[in-house]
């Protein structure tokens, strides 16, 4: 398999750490976003004609959408699995993963950013605000659902990491990096600590990337 | 079962079609979110932390997030089948579904309208050039899919809907609401076009709420 990915890239991310969690070999081309190599034609015409990361090839197929692509791996590659067996803890699972990649990171991803400083005139100080308001007021829902729910355990979702974890833990690093609160969500910062104690999270980190600069 | 819905919401449209598509009854409570209903104690509190439609109740449990209240349906009630039974087709299905709800639908939703005017002092007519921008590029990149992929059918995928059919169609009716281009995503349209000619779609959309005004 080929992982098209962005070092920084948190959906890019998700699926290092679910290839990593499942013991996956693969082979890295970094495409670079702030030099704009998701525009160049071999990229877009190729690969992505949405010009996104992260695609993973697998044989002649290109499978896009982070999400999408770490339900394939857990259907392809069982072991171990990133859903729970149950259609209730699944929906939670994916309820919690879809909580920070439909509610929180599509509102902040780079492309997005770049239309409000460069199309909208707005202030840096003001895209600073932003992007802290939907990463805080988003991870206080999660918070919420963590801590008020049996099903958290030391991680998202019991005692082994998931899909929810896979997409947790970059946006703790999205967090991080841009200087958001995070005191207001201890038990998501539990969960985020715990997987950070896993080889595979560490592994497939930004700064352990080939592309890492 | 129980749904709590917003006529005019994108995301609980999606959900209703997909039960109508399986055919499931259900009482309908609507959550008037204009009027800021989500944010009221009995649903704050009770219901949804998130302040967010859909919920679907089932027995005790309450299912958020609507691709995975559908993917529970499915797992639930697997007849018709909203996801093909090959896990390419799978992601595929799905990839086509957050290109849609991942990069399209949470820019414009109506708490982010809502933060762009009220907190960013966006002009009205900029908010407007946002909402079109992000729906005229994202279903540019759903026709580049659908147009240019073999599997695309009647449908987006083969000849029965699925789940992206379900998240498609409530895009297009934004897209019509909000005066949005759409004479260049002709495959689009072909299949909105043969989706709206189903009595699930046709039973599902905002005109025929309960609380439809």
């Amino acid at each position: 398999m080929q992982l098209y990915s962005y070092f920084r890239s948190s959906a890019s991310f998700r699926v290092r750490i679910a290839l990593a969690l499942k013991g996956l070999p693969y082979d890295y081309s970094g495409v670079h976003l702030q030099q704009g190599e998701q525009s160049q034609p071999a990229y877009a015409e190729e690969v992505s004609p949405a010009q996104l990361v992260p695609v993973l090839r697998d044989g002649d197929a290109l499978l896009t959408q982070s999400l999408a692509i770490i339900e394939y791996l857990d259907e392809t590659h069982p072991e171990p699995p990133l859903l729970p067996a149950d259609a209730l803890g699944r929906a939670r699972v994916r309820a919690l993963a879809m909580d920070i990649a439909c509610e929180i990171h599509p509102l902040n991803n780079l492309r997005v950013l770049r239309y409000l400083v460069h199309e909208m005139g707005v202030a840096e100080e003001r895209k600073d605000a932003w992007y802290k308001h939907w990463v805080e007021s988003g991870l206080a829902v999660v918070e919420r659902r963590l801590a008020g729910q049996g099903a958290t355990g030391r991680y998202c979702h019991g005692d082994a990491p998931t899909l929810a974890d896979c997409v947790l833990v970059p946006q703790i690093f999205n967090a991080q990096r841009f200087d958001c609160r995070v005191d207001h969500v201890p038990t998501v910062m539990r969960v985020f600590d715990a997987c950070m104690q896993l080889d595979a999270f560490r592994a497939a980190q930004p700064s352990a990337c080939p592309d890492a600069q």
